[in-house]
This record gives structure tokens, sequence and C-alpha cells, in this order.
């Protein structure tokens, strides 16, 4: 009985030694030199900063940040101001500066405004990366954003796909900002460069009213009844060519294509009232400033000099790129 | 004593449950959904192709490969072509892809060429990805590259501070080729827009050979006694317009920024020959393009459409930026 009480223990302290050896070897693989894997800890806390933070055009970076988030094992925050209004977010900053998060993730309503805040953070070691719109004097690392004039050469060849390559064109923009100058120059140039056929015939403010640029494209129909189409570069004014286009009744003779995915728009698309949108690499936005912020805070790459000298420790741009929705695609950009 | 042994019992196999409990709650966490971390398996491999396989050029973008392979806790292997030489690029790429690598990074020599091999990967299911060089009508995911025109603008700016911002300077370039017009277009649209004291005096061709650079560049010093600067934008011919700016002993006199940082380029930054040269974010190129390719291969952003409907499932385009090395930090850019 008693060499029987021994033999159990033996047994069972051979399997504690056992189950110990097997434990400790899996922790020792994991720790051997550096362990591999970029994995953060969950009291890492990251701050996306916006302006407007209600509308729909922020819901996929947001979901590109969070997403990122989960594959680091780190935690976001979400801050914005709610208006269009420069000062409001500076103050907010201002509140995400002094609670030092982990890097802070912002898009820029006006550089001038924002960029002694901006420097503020990174100079007191907070990482900032920008998307969508930068500030160029900052100490920002990095900008995601969409390549406007590569977004106006995409919206050029799909205008000419839907009306076969031929015809007069007319386009509603924002004359006076540089993004939507961008987004017209490089439809204008691949016109002129690829498509012989084609020429643009006007060219009006749409101020991104729904109204205004309904009235733009109503005078554009009448000045050229043999319209073929209309490019409208901002978010808002495609819905007022649409209604132009129905009020003259001239759908599907002239082709509509917008700028972005807010859900009006998109229920244009699946109507057939607009014929294509351009859709921003949001997703792409939000996903990649975290990694990069992730870099920057872990060291991986570091402010002063990179592993080597890089010009920046991070890209300095990073073109999101845009695509084509149509009414083939469009259930795909609805915000789920 | 029996009842002793029976404590001794209890005890060890309350401590076997504990020990057991922990290890599977280790585990178990590791596993729980998905299990934060970016990180992969060591029988994951992933390859960078080249041209020239042999320059310096090359060298911290493999480090900058090799780094994010550690990271993430991959392997990679390199390879490329000896020569300058398409069709034996063409070759190595085959012999890569019959491999069934986990991602392919590529250099491209010659886009018409490469570009057939490229779809063929991708068609494959193998994710590709361009650094340096891009084939702009291939199916690759993604370039990382310098944007040359910003690189331009980057050495206006620098002559400007070199020469104190007014006089005549000169440019030796390769006018042939497209990189090499982008470097000279930013520069000179920089002057024009921001320099109004300075101005451009001649625009040499300089073959991207140092004996032609050279005979350039005293054509261009014979010509103007008064110059205060040439920029040269290839890698080769600073070397030659160095020598040139020595022969006609008019160093410190007449400023010299060359391109990329060979290391006889280096060298004669620090005998104050060559008083600044434009570094590559080469380091950057190498990195991101593993990242990207983790992320294709795991499926964490996918060909079909991202995780919202993104032009592309991964950026377009990287910028992965330029910086400026001069005596001052020329130690840092020596390849180790």
């Amino acid at each position: 009985m008693k060499k029987l009480l021994l033999l159990y223990l033996v047994i069972i302290g051979a399997y504690v030694l056992y189950a110990l050896n097997f434990f400790y070897g899996q922790n020792l693989s994991a720790r051997s030199g550096e362990p591999a894997g970029l994995v953060g800890s969950i009291d890492e806390k990251y701050v996306m900063v916006t302006f407007q933070s209600g509308i729909d055009y922020w819901k996929s970076v947001i979901k590109g940040f969070e997403d990122a988030a989960e594959k680091l094992g780190v935690s976001v925050e979400y801050r914005g101001s709610t208006q269009y209004d420069a000062r409001e977010q500076v103050t907010v900053l201002e509140q995400v500066i002094a609670q030092k998060p982990a890097g802070i993730a912002l898009t820029v309503k006006n550089p001038e405004a924002l960029t002694p805040s901006i420097d503020k953070a990174v100079d007191a070691g907070i990482p900032v990366v920008l998307f969508d719109a930068g500030a160029p004097d900052s100490k920002a690392y990095s900008l995601l954003a969409t390549d406007n004039y590569n977004a106006g050469v995409t919206a050029a060849r799909t205008m000419a796909r839907l009306i076969g390559g031929k015809g007069k064109v007319g386009v509603i923009t924002l004359p006076n900002q540089l993004n939507h100058q961008q987004r017209t120059n490089g439809f204008r140039d691949t016109i002129r460069a690829e498509f012989p056929d084609m020429s643009i015939v006007a060219i009006e403010d749409g101020k991104g009213d729904v109204i205004v640029s309904r009235d733009a494209a109503l005078a554009i129909l009448d000045a050229h009844p043999d319209l073929k189409g209309i490019f409208n570069t901002d978010a808002v004014g495609g819905v007022g060519v649409a209604d132009a286009v129905r009020m003259r009744q001239r759908k599907h003779e002239v082709k509509v294509i917008a700028f972005d995915t807010d859900k009006v728009t998109l229920d244009l698309i699946r109507q057939g009232d607009i014929d294509a949108t351009l859709a921003q690499g949001t997703w792409n936005m939000g996903y990649w400033s975290l990694v990069f912020l992730f870099h920057l805070h872990h060291g991986i790459v570091t402010p002063d000099r990179g592993q080597t000298a890089d010009a920046s420790p991070l890209p300095v741009y990073v073109d999101t790129g845009i695509s084509v929705v149509t009414r083939e695609n469009v259930d795909d950009y609805y915000v789920k």
C-alpha cells in the first residue's frame, strides 16, 4: 500500500515536471531574442481626431483605424469637432494632447490653425500622422490621402468608357479649392491627352451646394443640347446634377459622374440617376494611420534617423487610391 | 503516515490542476477570437527581386525587407539578375514564381518586358508589390518609390540654402529618362516659383557617365564665370561634376549637389568636394514592401474588395521620401 502511494507520487511528480517544462518551453520560444510579431498592449491608446465628426465620410476611416487596432492588440478612441470649425478642432486636439496618447491620427480642417498644436504634440514625443487632408509645413510624420489629380484622371477614363470616348462634357467643381482644382486638372489633362474625340465645353462653380450645382448643370444642359456627360467633383453637388438631368428628361443620354459615397449618392446610383461615383480609399487611410503610429510609438522607426537615415522615419506620403462605383458594385459601398 | 501521503497527493494534484489550467489559460487567451498581433510563420517565404543585384543602392532596401521579416517572424530571400538586363530579370522572376512564394517584391527594369510575368504571378494568387521603379499597367498592388518631382523640389531648396538664394545654377541630367525629367522639372519649377534671384543657365546631358558629366560641367563653368552651383540628377555624374569644379579651382565658390548615396559620393561629401546629395527612402521601400505583402498573403486585405471596397486592397502608391545628406550627417549614410 505504501509502495503504491509512493509510485503515485513519482508518477504525479513526473507529470508536474513535464507540464511545467512544456509550459516553460513555450514561453522560452516566444521570448527568444525579440518576440516575433507586431503586437501592442491594450492600455496603449491611439486617438483619431476629425472635424465634422458626424458625417458619413469618416465611418470607413474609423473602421480601418479600429481594424488595425484589433490586429495590433491596442486601444483606439475617436474624437472630433462637431462643426466644420478650425478653432473647435484646435480645442479638441489640445485636449487629446493633454491625455498623452500613444499617437494621434488627425485630419486637418485648416493647416494654419492646426500646425502649432501638431508641432507641440510631436515636440512632446507624441507621434502624429495626417489623413485625408494635410498640413504641409507641420512636423507630422506622414500624410495618407487621395491623390486628387489621379482621381480626375480616373474620372476622365470612366467618362470616356460611359460615353464611348466621344462627345462634349462639362465639369461642376469648386474652382477656389486646391483639391477640386487638382481633380479638374487631372480630368482635363487626361481628356486632352487620351481622348481626342472628347471636349470639355464648360467648367462651372457648384459652390458645394445641391441647388447651385443643379442650376449650373441646367445652364450647361441648355447651352449644349448634344452634351454627353457631367463630372461633379465634390460630394454634394452630384445630387443636384442628377436632378437637372432628370428635369430636362435627358437621363441615360447625359451621363453623370459624382464624387464620394454618401448614402444619397449611392441611392441615386442604384436608381440609375448617377452613373458612377469615385470612392476614396478611406479604410486604407484609417488602417495605415494606425500602423504608422504604432511603428513610431514602439520605436521600430525613429524620428531621429529611421533605421537608416531615411528622409522621414515613415513614408512621407501615401496615395490611398480611388475606385469607381457603379450600379454593379454599389452594394459593397454602403457603410455596414 | 497514510494520511500524510494522502495530503501530499491532494497538494500535488491541486498543483497539477493549477499548472495545467495556467498553461491552458495562456493558450486560450492567445487564441481567443483572432490572436492580437501581426505575426507570420518562418516557413512563409517572401522574395525580393532586383536587377543589377550587386549595386550598393539595394543594400538598404534589403535591410528594410529583412527588418520587417524579423518583426513579422517570416522568411525572406533575395534574388536578382546580375546585369542591367530585362530578359535576365524575367528569367529570374519566372523561377521565383515557380517556387510559389508567399509574396514577391520587385523592382522593374523594363515595364513592358516584366508586366506579363507580374500579371501571371498575381493571377496565380501570389501577391506582388513594386518598389523604386514601377510597371503602371501591371496587376501589381502597389508601388513604393521616390516622388522624383519632389526630389527636384528638395534639391532646389537645398541649392538656395547653399548659395544664399541668389545666382546662376546649372543642371546635369539624363534628359531622355522620365525620372530624371521629373527631378529636373521639380528643380526648375521651384526655382521659378520660390527664388526670383536664382536662374538656371544650362541643362546638359551627362549620359549617366562620369567623364561626360565632367565635360558638361566644364563647359557650363567656362561659359558662366559667375556660376554658383550645379545639380546633378543621377547617381554617377556627381563625381564628374566635383572633378570639373576642382579642375577649374572653383571649389566652395561653386556648390555641387549630387544624387543617391554611393560610397564614392559620400567620400566626396566628407572631403567637401560635393556639398550635398539626396538620399532616397530605400529602407522604407524594403520594409513596407514586406509589410504590404504580408497583409495580402494573410488576407488582412483582399484583392477582391479590401475590407471596404477601396480602390486597391493596398495604398496604390507610397512616396518613401527624400533626405538631404551633407558633411554634418554623412556618417549615418554609409551602409553598415
